[in-house]
């Protein structure tokens, strides 16, 4: 629990609760309905993506911007953070999510509202076939996250932000047309509980936790795999406190394995 | 004073102005509208974003590219450049936006020139509403400017320019359907005195000012505090010569604390 | 065939595909016809550009990601890769193709499958006009790959993901008017193997097969030469282990001239 | 004339030619018509920017990917390259251009053909406000080129290629309203001798030239001068060979002053 005591810790739970405040407004907001007509999916499309790359850019370096409880279960999976920090960011992401939509409803024009970008299942898609493209879109969007943030990759990557931003904007461009593209709990949480409409809504809880869950042992197992005993993952699942030996000037006490260094 | 005899502060001033200039031209050019429908909205916000990433990395080297007071404001708040300096450059932007609108009003057909995309609040859209949005759109393009030119970071950030160029789309597309998106004085200040319509100008002045000075405090003292001490900050806002100890060859004298390096 | 003892040898073959799969689920997917109207160019040409960007940045380390028969040979003709892997590879990507075309087939309502995005002439292109044209796009799009791989090179090159990924949107958004922009066999082959429909499809394997080809030589030979003696590219060719002089502390033996280092 | 003798200089002429044929291929024809409807501006100003970045991508380290009469007449004032390089590479790109829309004419169907989207002044556009406008898009893409090009900077300026790809696309969503957005005389050149239609035509001569020169004069001598002598200058105008002293381990003699390491 020595983390509690940490102030760059709280930093990044407070990073957490800010970006997905941000994401859920920005995101939404970019959703809503002015006028008749189709949905410009390409528009909204990149207003997910550039909010995303905005926030990865803004407060990378601080919490890792996951902004997403499906990125945070999939670093928790993945040995990359302890459980008490993957806890404490879902939950000020799903807190920061609803602050979002809350403050989104009150800037609206009531007329404007609509279901709040209401993620929804289009007609004559299957719950199976919405689960189904939900995991498809997370799991090439946290594939891309940690091959981005790889700390042991040093070629032309360019800037993480864009890479992943420009991923998500990919899993829109496919997915509105499904499943209106959750891909991210608590981003469809939020207009769920301000609307108080719960359809399917599982859906989008299950879809991406095992995307992002299956993308965390593909790319750690199989396609770039990383030597981590059971009893280090073990003990930086516990919050393990870094060992004085790797000589880090500041004693602040990061955890052994949050991964911002790509940031 | 003494800034006022060096060479490379009065290019600064000039990069500012100039690109003041080419981000109104440039900006309310692309919004103008030459045949009847809909405004097409990311096709407006990507003119934004672009001229200021195009312009972000023609003169960042020479002036930091702020083109925006509320920028230059932020950056004031944070004691990153002196007062002298400040106005200075808000001088010009206000000037070079006055004088970009100008050269587009003189170069485009009557029958297209409307009210050269001047800001306005949607139908319904209330002035608290429409000051919220300002302040949520300045907050995080202010926040990612920030981090982005932030010095202590070596991570794999990409673009200055195109990380703050999208950023500014982002705001673009949320915001165009509230206020017209001004989250720049200058841009708004513009066609506002070439049409003389100050109808809600105070709108596009209050809210971005307040929301890049939340994004200063929230940056520099709350998310990835800066150490400086209270003399230090106001001998940086007094423009203070860099004192020789600092062993930079060069002797033109640049301001303590002007940072650029980003770029 | 020591490559097929080795264990980044497979995990490269999976990744492709892996990759081909995603990258025809998404661009196919990206490409049916949810509502009448117009196909929306510009959004279908950044879905596919984008596919390949998010491909590209997660598994480009470990096998280049290809993700297209032209592309590795391409690579073949340019001696940068065994004939064996060569073979490996195409295989692999045609069977992720068709994967991911069927997958994309059962996620889908039955309404809106249509031909599943299938390559097609447009009316009044001839076959002659049509395989020119393929030849085109993928002769820059392979030309780009060629130069942005190249170690040899050390600029402001940017991501690796963005270039080639707009490098194919900028094919899409010439091509898709004229042959439905193919430059990809694996992509043309799977929508025309799930609606058995093999109309003019050997222009789709023709264009891009001598496109690719030629923009290796002529990147190779004429703009930027590699000095590599025939000898030299034979011995590539066979697959030759890489001699125990270069130093490489991890055994895994990889083949001399897989150049990812760029990823 | 020792440049003459070297194959380098003979390896950058031909990827003018050859960057510039496609170049025009690609950006005249996604610029066609296959339907009718108002042109979908942000689609074309996209695929000329993809278009460019592409190409730099691609030739950049070998030629500089001029691409572009305008931006050779640029780096010419700017004393970057000598009065016979600089003659051969616009005689290159406007064979290049010409040949490029040549090929777009034989694989396009007659009746899409139209006017092989020439450049042509919007009705109610002046000659004078034409001129001008051409000047303001040249100059801030030129301005950029220098900028980014410049081998003095060393920040976070991302990739070379979409910083000017995105400069030249931000041209073309203000200027295509005007001007049809010529921004290069090759450009403009090749389909209004195909056309046999040259209304106008010095409009996208003498705007891009005097663009691309102040651009130039400005960058150099006013927001980031350069020290170089008169005598200096002249060298490099009249192709001075490199002296020995520099160090070069190889030998083929480049130009003093062509400056392609930020590619």
């Amino acid at each position: 629990m020595w983390e509690l005591r940490s102030a760059s810790f709280w930093r990044a739970i407070f990073a957490e609760f800010f970006a997905t405040l941000f994401y859920v407004f920005f995101g939404l907001g970019a959703s809503l309905r002015w006028a008749p007509g189709p949905l410009h999916v390409l528009q909204v499309a990149l207003a997910f993506g550039l909010a995303l790359a905005t926030l990865v850019q803004a407060v990378g370096h601080i919490s890792g911007a996951h902004v997403n409880p499906a990125v945070t279960f999939a670093f928790l999976v993945g040995s990359q953070m302890s459980l008490l920090r993957a806890i404490c960011y879902m939950a000020a992401q799903l807190l920061g999510a609803v602050a979002g939509a809350a403050v989104l409803y009150s800037v609206t024009p009531a007329a404007v509202r609509g279901n709040l970008a209401l993620n929804t299942l289009h007609p004559g898609v299957s719950l199976g076939q919405a689960t189904t493209v939900e995991i498809f879109l997370t799991l090439q969007f946290v594939l891309c996250i940690f091959a981005t943030y790889d700390e042991r990759r040093n070629g032309r990557l360019g800037s993480v932000a864009l890479a992943v931003g420009f991923s998500l904007t990919l899993g829109h461009l496919f997915g509105m047309y499904y499943t209106g593209a959750g891909m991210n709990p608590a981003r469809s949480f939020a207009p769920a509980i301000l609307t108080r409409n719960f359809t399917n809504h599982w859906v989008y809880w299950v879809g991406p936790i095992i995307g992002g869950g299956l993308a965390s042992l593909l790319y750690d197992f199989l396609l770039f795999p990383r030597l981590k005993s059971v009893s280090e993952r073990l003990s930086i699942l516990k919050g393990a406190r870094p060992s004085d030996s790797n000589g880090q000037p500041e004693g602040t006490g990061e955890p052994v394995e949050l991964k911002t260094q790509a940031l």
